[in-house]
């Protein structure tokens, strides 16, 4: 018998088979038969590993998601270890989930076509969810320790601050993806998107962190 | 021969027909046989108007958007009648965007199914993308006209904030859609999303109209 590491590998090779699908042609398309034949395996052992055609969408939906928070975790280790200001590491994880280049384009359209699942289906609703709540709250105790060193006023309420900035963050991210080559005045769309939430950020994070001896 | 009159109302049932399958049940049930039921006529009669699904789906969505803008710019006229602070016009109009009661809520859904579709048709990614370009315009036309009157500050880009403004809109909507019971802090996420809206529109129009005596 496989081992589990086996396994893992094999649900991963289904899962990036059906994102290369949706990314593709579209959630429609991605039958078991056609991933099957998109990942290389046969119709009985994607059916091993996923019961269903909702099982597989809602496994990829799940990993789809869980990944980019894993990057933004990483960014955020990487950030403290080179003891960035926070505001500069927030900067860098967020802007991760814009889609300003063709990895991020099709991450954002893999995101954003289950998200439309999600709008008539509990399931991918509840994950589509619980992924945005988990930003929220990174954000949230990224602005809680800025207050603690310094960087962001006492008076701020982080909650509010990460609705804020993740709402604004998901609505450049539609526009980006809606029209990339989009001018704003004499400047393109991804610069003055980059601007935006650098802006938003800097009126969170307004003072100076004290956490690490310079 | 009907009148053009009865043409356009019995297109306008059609597609309301549409809207209220995507709402209760999502866009793939709406084939032309479910869709000449729910309307009450034959699928001959749907076909006449409509000669394929795709035709039907996307006279629907441009339907959809041009109503939303009309109620927009009706409020708009409204705020000038009545001599309404920019700002206070503005705020009524995009706050008719967020899903904030039953009858918004189901004008999210069908909006952002069709914005869904839009992420594998080209043609309902044009009429999403140009109606997402006529907000901003509308907006940035209100801060140029904020700019003449005093209400806006005279170095104020007018796209950039249309920009920032309708993404921050686009967000909220996306997290009052989600979780429409969350709690921020203390509060509601209804109310905190209206203050996030209200600050951000007093950010751009923070000085006083001139434009009416008052």
């Amino acid at each position: 018998m496989a081992r589990t590491a086996d396994h893992d590998a094999r649900r991963r090779q289904i899962c990036a088979a059906v994102r290369r699908i949706v990314v593709q042609e579209g959630l429609d398309v991605a039958t078991m038969a056609r991933v099957a034949r998109e990942a290389g395996f046969s119709v009985g052992l994607v059916q091993h590993y996923f019961p269903s055609k909702d099982a597989l969408l809602l496994h990829t939906c799940r990993q789809v998601m869980a990944d980019v928070n894993t990057r933004v975790a990483a960014l955020i280790t990487e950030g403290e270890k080179r003891e960035q200001a926070i505001r500069t590491t927030a900067f860098a994880s967020l802007k991760e989930m814009l889609p300003l280049d063709a990895a991020r384009r099709d991450e954002y359209r893999v995101t954003r076509t289950f998200r439309g699942r999600a709008l008539d289906n509990p399931d991918f609703a509840d994950t589509v969810r619980s992924t945005a709540a988990d930003l929220r709250a990174q954000l949230a105790r990224a602005v809680t320790n800025g207050k603690e060193c310094g960087e962001v006023p006492a008076d701020t309420d982080p909650e509010l601050a990460a609705t804020r900035i993740t709402a604004l963050l998901d609505g450049l991210a539609d526009q980006l993806h809606q029209d990339p080559a989009r001018a704003v005045g004499h400047r393109g769309l991804d610069s003055c998107a980059e601007e935006i939430l650098k802006t938003a950020l800097r009126e969170v994070f307004s003072g100076t962190c004290g956490r690490y001896r310079r």
